[in-house]
């Protein structure tokens, strides 16, 4: 059976104007293989209403999981709430569980649960709430959509309270082999073994070193550890000729 | 005039694994804002022949200039130069100058030009050089797409050679104003800035403090800088009450 497949989608001005760096789908990509999912597929869209709209349909058709990153705290330009209601056709409102999450937390602090922040309760109808143990505005599950905040430490949180709850597949095995020769030398052998092994991933990553000498890390990936091992072990033999 | 759009495609199963953090992503949307170019969509893809025919595709009908990173090296899984032949229905070869300047270069090296880097060589036809001096296996550009390595110092190089041949729109000019108060508080005043303002962007990026306490960086983006100094003025006063 195949590994379940899943997309993300970033959403965020600041990530396409370059002011920030995005760091979320780096951790998420090593996080969901870790479980045995494949993330197939990524895209970064801005802070705009038709755009949202449109990925979310699409990636959530075409893959098993979605999730979401970035627009759902108390500012204008946070509007991805609103945005999963609308693809699903749902409506859409301030509801009781996570207004009180937030009137408990900023009850503690004394400060005002003001209109911009109770538009952080705003969740589309039938969402499960994302528990965030960082600063209590949860995120929420819409059929397969996990939307989740784009500040990097809340994102992390959230991704570790949804992953335990996804079916995942088999764990992926990966092991590198790095080669001190430039790619063009390794590419004959490597393209001989991946037709030898169609059921393995083998990519090949090359690097420059400081020195100006070339290199490459040649990663072979699949679900069954001694086969990995064996061909692994097949190309080590032939690079060495 | 609007600013012209421009989408990235990002090329490899490395950055989908967690194997790899993209770098490419940050730089490219850097140099566009400088350049008055929108970076509007970017989408990362594994090295999947139709998954990347259908993005670039989508992606080139779409918008005025796309760029894409990786997979035009020498290994099998590069396979970027003939997923851009087949969107565009065109024919692929090792093409004369492409083989000229791998000749020269690995001559000088004493490096055998083998069938691996010959791969380099092939081009869609029609296709326009795009110059490497780092590692000399060129990019191209073919109609509005701009194809180009995937290890950051190539990548950056040929950003460099390609962005000065581009019809740039209006410099985008940015004012940021960090405010040591918790977006909830900004949301309101921000909120009604943008209402009076709506030909500028404005957006608010929380970030938690060491200390544990709450602040954000409020972004006023527009292309007439008198502009966006009188909003980021209001703006401060707003916050200042």
């Amino acid at each position: 059976m195949p590994n379940p497949s899943a997309a993300m989608l970033v959403i965020g001005d600041e990530i396409l104007s370059g002011r920030t760096r995005d760091a979320n789908m780096y951790h998420l990509a090593g996080e969901l293989t870790e479980a045995g999912i494949d993330l197939r597929e990524v895209r970064v869209v801005p802070d705009e209403k038709a755009t949202i709209i449109e990925a979310v349909r699409a990636l959530s058709q075409r893959h098993e999981h979605v999730f979401t990153s970035g627009g759902i705290g108390p500012t204008h330009d946070d509007i991805t709430a609103d945005c999963i209601a609308e693809a699903f056709d749902r409506s859409i409102d301030i509801r009781a569980d996570a207004r009180a999450l937030l009137e408990a937390h900023y009850a503690k602090s004394g400060t005002e649960l003001n209109a911009a922040r109770l538009r952080m309760a705003r969740i589309p109808e039938g969402g499960v709430l994302i528990d965030n143990p960082v600063s209590v505005a949860p995120g929420f599950v819409v059929e397969n959509v996990y939307v989740m905040a784009g500040v990097p430490s809340v994102f992390r949180a959230m991704v570790a309270a949804v992953l335990p709850t996804l079916t995942s597949g088999a764990r992926i095995i990966s092991e590198t082999l790095q080669v001190d020769r430039g790619e063009g030398d390794i590419a004959g052998p490597l393209g001989e073994l991946a037709r030898q092994y169609p059921d393995l991933s083998m990519g090949s990553y090359p690097f420059q070193k400081t020195t100006g000498s070339y290199g490459a890390n040649i990663v072979i990936r699949g679900t069954d550890a001694s086969v990995v091992q064996e061909a692994m072990s097949k190309l080590a033999l032939a690079l060495q000729r």
